[in-house]
């Protein structure tokens, strides 16, 4: 089968859009995207939306038509693609199928979510409500999960609370060169160590922002992509899965089944192991989620994933960069939006766009993670041979 | 590339669904889809969940990881596919791509929605917000386009009033076979025509209700469809095409480019051209539709639909049986399931489980329309040879 390239990506600026919606900041980063890829609009086969909630948010539905509208890409089919926190993930799996189905020869992905005219409480309400009915009528939230789990983690592996607070203070000092990030601040340990306690012993600095923003991708088949770029970077592993929906029923709260299931297809599909991995941009919601995926992901043993950031392997000039975009932490967690940017991210990164983030890198991964791991979307992306 | 088959099919009781959710509708096809198809759950790769709006309507999100976790179906990959009240017809176009793509060998989709416990006024105000914001905030709402629509066709091509209302009688009349429609009741064209007035000329029974109710279909490659049915339906051609998102930017207001666009697509993917349908599902959300659907699709020319429906050739008896189900009008809407309700219906034509509402059928039609044609899906199914 023909594998899938992609060849033009964008995201605007992510953080407060004040005055802007939903609708707004999706045109921006799709008009952004045709023209970072020289695709015409009437070219467009395929738009899919990858948006969580802009019916919960705005009081607006239909997006993905109205978009199409907008772009001036009727007659393209065009459908919304909802995996809550994973939707940006989703989305980029929907679009390699539209692609390698042979129903699309040109498809646009463009990811958002418009969330900050909401309060802090609001929005966690539409987010909590992705959990299962028994967990947050009952009080459980997604920070709760994290709070939980990372007590465990670190009681159970000896880690030091430090090395969480080391995963914010590398993906700060990250975002400070990303232009569309939303805290562009460089952050030191023990600002984050002595930052308000959110879900003991996770603490303010451990968790990501809400956030506007869009970001989007343009996708097409192999054969084609040349005429549109001299470089672009190729799927070449991609798979999603499962974990129980009800986190409690899990064996082990430090193995994520979604991650490691995911992971193991993009794998096994793109003939790629973990020592092949350049860099990778992994979900760090919540900090602890980011030792979770080394580990799922192959990156780390079980239980040592904090050894490695604590050695700087890790950093933008470790052996494996992890989250060089700033991650969802100093980058911002627009849901629609976060997944696909994660594939702005390692597509620019291979195809050397990514200024002064660059770094060397032949294969990319991105780990895309809904809810508190109940489905989780691994990609490999590989630069053009 | 490999065909697409459909192996099993399951529909709930369409209706009011007193005490019972979404995720209970959607567990009740889905393990009836299952034990249809004699597919165990393990086996399944990848769920879609085809609804619009259980945030709106539940303030329940992420229920496709609950419907897995229900269904005992982890790791599989699931996804929600919304596109509006067409997320049916656009649950079985992914579900399709997750096949034919390769990224899937047993694909379980889903569609659904719980609707009847909010006021009729509250499910429209959700559902108005699929229109363009310039429009649903000045108070348009598609039944109102369904009116102004009806009054230009009626106008224009000298149709009688009576031609609406003959669509809604043998939808009805249909209805009365299908053990899941919401409403199994005779309605004659009297009652039809002194019904209360909803949107002048359209009356109450031009309209479908509001229905809670969920659908199910299993797709594999067919390949390995043999293994699990003797007789089973092949999707020969599938297409979605928008049209713009503002109706009145339209240049025909009896033209919906998105039927005419999508049912050019499927017609070229299948080789088939209008002829060589013996069955039809249409969107029969409003009376009018029915018209602009057999136009759009080639049954018969602009203008021309409500002759046909006079002559009684759409009726079960005649050359080409449409809405045999009952259609929206009878069946009822559940929004997120309705159109996989619609490959129900052919399926189960085309393998010869229609019962009473059994006709002769090789290839069979869907469309799925969202919106006031914003967009919409057509498929061609086939028995398989």
């Amino acid at each position: 089968m023909e594998r899938v390239a992609i060849i033009g990506a964008s995201m605007t600026q992510f953080g407060q859009r004040e005055g802007e919606w939903v609708l707004d900041l999706l045109a921006e980063a799709g008009l952004e995207c045709l023209e970072d890829s020289g695709v015409d609009a009437a070219e467009v086969d395929h738009l899919y939306v990858s948006n969580m909630a802009s019916g919960e948010f705005e009081g607006q539905t239909g997006i993905p038509n109205a978009l199409a509208h907008d772009l001036n890409a009727m007659p393209a089919y065009t459908q919304r693609v909802d995996q809550t926190s994973s939707s940006g993930g989703a989305g980029i799996y929907a679009a390699w199928q539209s692609v390698a189905s042979g129903a699309s020869d040109m498809t646009l992905l463009v990811g958002g979510e418009k969330m900050t005219h909401k309060t802090t409480g609001e929005a966690t309400d539409v987010i909590a409500s992705l959990t299962h009915p028994a967990e947050y009528k009952t009080g459980v939230t997604l920070p709760s999960f994290a709070g939980l789990t990372a007590r465990h983690y670190l009681e159970r592996f000896d880690a030091p609370r430090e090395s969480l607070g080391k995963v914010a203070v590398k993906n700060h000092e990250n975002g400070l060169d990303n232009p569309n990030a939303q805290f562009r601040k460089e952050v030191d340990l023990e600002t984050v160590l002595e930052s308000p306690i959110v879900a003991d012993p996770l603490r303010l600095y451990d968790f990501c922002p809400i956030t506007d923003g869009s970001a989007a991708l343009m996708l097409c088949p192999e054969s084609v992509a040349e005429e549109y770029a001299d470089e672009y970077a190729v799927i070449t592993g991609i798979d999603g899965a499962t974990d129980t929906h009800v986190v409690h029923e899990r064996e082990d709260p430090t193995v994520m089944g979604g991650v490691v299931e995911s992971g193991k297809g993009a794998y096994e599909m793109s003939g790629r192991n973990p020592e092949d991995i350049d860099v990778a941009e992994l979900h760090d919601m919540f900090t602890i989620l980011e030792f979770l995926q080394m580990e799922g992901l192959g990156f780390a043993e079980q239980g040592e994933a904090w050894k490695l950031v604590e050695e700087g392997y890790t950093e933008r000039d470790g052996e494996l960069p992890i989250n060089t975009s700033g991650g969802l932490k100093s980058k911002g967690h627009p849901l629609g939006a976060s997944g696909v940017a994660q594939g702005v991210e390692i597509y620019e990164q291979l195809v050397g766009e990514a200024g002064p983030r660059q770094v060397e890198a032949d294969v990319g991964l991105t780990c895309n993670v809904g809810g508190f791991g109940n489905c989780v979307i691994t990609t490999i992306m590989e630069a053009a041979q």
